[in-house]
């Protein structure tokens, strides 16, 4: 049974809303992931919104969307474009808004074996991004994102979007550092840093699986400790004035380089 | 003399305001430039904003700065914190604001034997992806970015920041496409588009200087006919869900195979 919606101070609204907001998120449990094309991506990787919004039933997909929402006992609800915006809070939106459940983040969930890297983040303060880097682990076969220490909220409506959907196929876990060590020393794996305190070229290495891609904050860059814990510190050569990439630029570098080794070897 | 400037309401302080709207920028041919690290790149690049903002004069890099802007014939303004704040429009705003003159963007000015590689990026609409084509570009020894068609205006507040002072070391040319083509035919030049019809990858061919690396818009990519322009047409490959990655990663994962090639021929 599709709800209808047409108030903008509806409970349901105002509800969805307010999951915009970190603490309401994290209160819930719950957060937004918006667009056919994201929510599609999710339903093909078996997550189903518990609400999904949209304003438009007449699409294939929006459909094929409303009927699995439904059959797994979640609420669909048809409203206005004005005020799908109103929650999307984005200028142009798209027509379908998911609430989704958030998912377990402990790193017990991880199978470490289940793929030949994962990437690690830490302190990473940008949803663009922690999605954009997201994304590139989809596309590298990655087996999901490690965040370390205060990260921005992976489950941020930025990020959400950056991923592209990722956030959906890709695991994700939250961590301190000494959880996370002890946690990466306990089985198999090569922690590998980007660094400027190395002369060490990141092609040189032949890295090994799986591969834990270590990269830290945006402007501070990993702490020493962190650099020291690492089996391989490695550098991406920069030719120009500035001492740095983007983060997500250095993540997709270095993890393109562990791929293209994987596929050398066939 | 270093001016001084205590309220909201003075003519400096809402000009450099009005600077956040392309429309403002465009009409008077300047742009913002913010933070102490981006703008010392600058000066050190040899620009020199023409008005330069700042609130504690203390800082050795500060002093620099207002010291060449003087002997440049430009004007130092001493204000609050709040009223940097209120132009920067940033939460955490950084003590130095600058009022650049925008560059000559013309294709005439390129030297295209320069720089082994060059990027060129086609309705581009997201200013932190410019910002980070150009900081990426500077890593890579690019020798600048051609903007192609309608892309986001690269002198807007947020690729300027996203750039991290590459702005300033990397020429930019703006160029309808069918006027890019006619100047790149008019010299040398391998023009290499990334795509999803092709089988071709990105590490197999042996890339020719000048490179021109062609990326499309985030979400269409490419149109058919400029890739049916290109000299060759290479795919990233992508092992995941999603068919495409973030253009600014994809530009990267290309420009540093590029790089490789080169690095590795000595």
């Amino acid at each position: 049974m599709v709800k209808e919606v047409t108030s903008f101070s509806n409970p349901l609204v105002k509800h969805a809303r307010s999951l915009r907001e970190k603490k309401q998120r994290r209160a819930e449990g719950l957060f937004l992931a918006e667009g056919l094309r994201i929510l599609t991506e999710a339903r093909e990787a078996g997550m189903l919104p518990e609400r999904i919004f949209f304003s438009d039933g007449s699409h294939r997909l929006v459909q094929a969307l409303i009927e699995a929402v439904e059959a797994a006992g979640g609420e669909a609800v048809e409203t206005s474009e004005d005020i799908i915006h109103k929650i999307s809070g984005k200028e142009n939106p798209q027509a379908v808004i998911g609430v989704f459940r958030q998912f377990d983040t402990g790193l017990a969930q991880l199978d470490r074996n289940a793929a030949p890297l994962w990437i690690a983040a830490q302190a990473l303060r940008d949803p663009g991004n922690l999605g954009t880097i997201l994304r590139t682990g989809d596309a590298v076969g990655a087996g999901g994102l490690i965040l370390i220490d205060d990260c921005v909220d992976p489950f941020s409506v930025e990020a959400v979007r950056a991923s592209m959907g990722a956030l959906f196929t890709q695991k994700i876990a939250l961590a301190r550092w000494e959880e996370f060590v002890a946690w990466l020393r306990g089985g198999p794996g090569q922690l590998v840093g980007t660094s400027l305190n190395t002369e060490q070229d990141y092609q040189a290495p032949r890295y090994a699986a799986p591969t834990f891609l270590l990269v830290g904050n945006e402007s501070q860059g990993l702490p020493a400790a962190y650099e020291a814990e690492c089996d391989l510190l490695v550098k991406i050569p920069m030719l120009g004035k500035a001492d740095s990439l983007n983060a997500a630029v250095a993540t997709a570098v270095m993890a393109y380089e562990v791929l293209n080794q994987r596929r050398r070897k066939g």
